[in-house]
């Protein structure tokens, strides 16, 4: 990159003031979480550095530009579908897609110059684990745009991202197991505490409380979005004294080992037990019977993820810093009406 | 690239010759494919304008150097375990993976010089269908090495490619069943002309033939290795007046489509009939029940091919233009005793 004339940085300011380039960033940002007498120094400094928001990074990619997509570790079946959405949009936008998994950087800083060093225009992270705060300023601090893809949580306004529509994802599935006159409908979800495990759970529990339908003990379990989990929380919840006709599960990946949970226990899916997923990944479709789902549009959020962070490259303003694409209901042969069921 | 010299290159001998850059560079590789009046006119013309090979690239990498990895259109399980591999012996390298789904190129020279113009030091092609002869020619010529990854057929020898034991791999799986006593045993494959197939089937067959075991007409069906191939193959055979109490399907995606069919017909797996599958993606341990299958070193493939394309990039000498890495048997639940096979 050529060298741009001397001008004061955030750093510099942050350096001056004595406090941190997000404390800085956080004054520019007219964000109130700052004292006041810190706010006022912040202040008196950029006015008397001159600072000036530094211009876009150059408007047209160059033929080495790439944009890194970075998961957390392993790849599955969910990263498949992201992969595949991200890398046509780079092929239509003539970026080049470079894919890695991220290990936890001990330096955030330079793990930011390293990102720019290798010819990076952008970011988009897809990661179970957030990035920390350090990570986001170190991004912030080299002008790399960054956009995370389907958050666990709802990330800083300064972040953004592109989601789904967990909340109305979590209602479809449940409205359809009760339309198939399931009452005792269970819930086996991700981590507790993350908002996406939270919106699907809720959308769950909305559409039981409209139809008067109660959530027994037991009925809710968490885990980490894993085969392991559905293999365990569903032989759990299907070994309980008056066990559920039907699982809503909150990803394809443990609604596969719902099925293993239900088979090893000689109950037949859909007769037996009805199954509905998260995602809708390539191992939906492929399941036995396949997998009734709640397609989150993951080709599209990688595509959009991309365009998004190709404009905030471009130095252009974006309309929100976070957007939820539609989810939808994929009826498959994994749910079937309770009357079917012997159990029930 | 800075510009070298100007020096004849194998495109300049073979327009002097008049014949193609793949003749020139057989003559020069001493293949014996070529007319003998062919070859004498090439060798003057060679020795004409002073043809000398050119200069290994730039042995060390810059931080912008990449090696993409082509897929042949839709990621799947299969891609997902070559990516992890090659995205890990990446990190390992400290070089940069882009990951790209190949698209026809109509111009395979532009097609060539834009992978060295995005800054890429190699290429990996992990393709249901072959590069042609044009594109391997073209990227000879821009000097990018290419390395395939679990090829079709053999490629020439002046193609590097690394492959699985194929056929050991299906005389495992045979004798796997044969052990349980199966006796009526399918195989249900791939492309039948493809090589990777033919080596599965013929460890199939020999398994078969050692023991006296014959293969009944029907019993073996071609597909393209895809879940819709399982799912109708796998039905045909099923359907057959004397149906086989075991099948060995050659990849995992069909083999899923094998269970749904069994399924289908109200067969339970392993009691009604076992199954065998081939790769041993994640799909594989996810089935219902987790499936029996062949190992492909996939990621060992993919860290593989990567390593061979450094040091083809690098200007090394490698052993062999082809190399196989062991496939392994991996036993779960969707293989039993014959016995337990109420129509055996």
């Amino acid at each position: 990159m050529p060298a741009s004339p001397r001008r004061a940085t955030l750093a510099t300011v942050a350096a001056s003031a004595g406090v941190s380039v997000a404390t800085v960033s956080k004054v520019l940002n007219g964000r109130s979480d700052v004292a006041p007498a810190t706010r006022s120094l912040v202040e008196s400094l950029l006015r008397e550095h001159d600072y000036v928001a530094p211009p876009p990074r150059r408007a047209d990619p160059v033929a080495t530009d790439t944009v890194e997509v970075q998961f957390d570790g392993d790849f599955n079946a969910y990263s498949t579908e992201i992969i595949q959405g991200v890398v046509e949009a780079g092929a239509e936008l003539g970026v080049g897609i470079v894919v890695s998994a991220r290990k936890k950087a001990d330096n955030p800083a330079a793990w930011a110059r390293g990102l720019v060093a290798a010819g990076r225009r952008a970011l988009l992270s897809v990661t179970s684990h957030e990035l920390t705060n350090q990570q986001i300023t170190a991004l912030a601090r080299v002008q790399l745009p960054l956009v995370v893809l389907d958050p666990l949580n709802m990330p800083h306004a300064r972040v953004t991202s592109i989601g789904s529509t967990n909340f109305a994802g979590g209602l479809a599935a449940t409205q359809h197991l009760l339309s198939l006159g399931h009452r005792r409908i269970a819930y086996i979800g991700g981590p507790a505490t993350a908002a996406c495990n939270q919106a699907r759970m809720h959308g769950y529990r909305a559409a039981l409380e409209a139809e008067g339908v109660p959530v027994p003990p037991g009925y809710t379990r968490f885990g980490h979005f894993h085969y392991q989990d559905g293999l365990e929380s569903g032989g759990a919840v299907l070994d309980l004294p008056e066990p559920p006709t039907a699982i809503f599960v909150g990803c394809d990946e443990s609604a596969l080992g719902v099925m293993e949970a239900a088979r090893m226990r000689g109950l037949r899916i859909p007769e037996d037990l009805s199954i509905v997923g998260f995602d809708d990944t390539q191992i939906a479709r492929m399941a036995s019977p396949p997998l009734t789902t709640v397609r989150q549009p993951l080709r599209e959020m990688g595509a959009v993820a991309l365009r998004t962070a190709l404009r905030l490259a471009a130095g252009e303003k974006i309309d929100s810093h976070h957007v939820e694409l539609a989810t939808e209901l994929i009826v498959r042969g994994s749910t079937a009406d309770v009357t079917c069921s012997e159990h029930a």
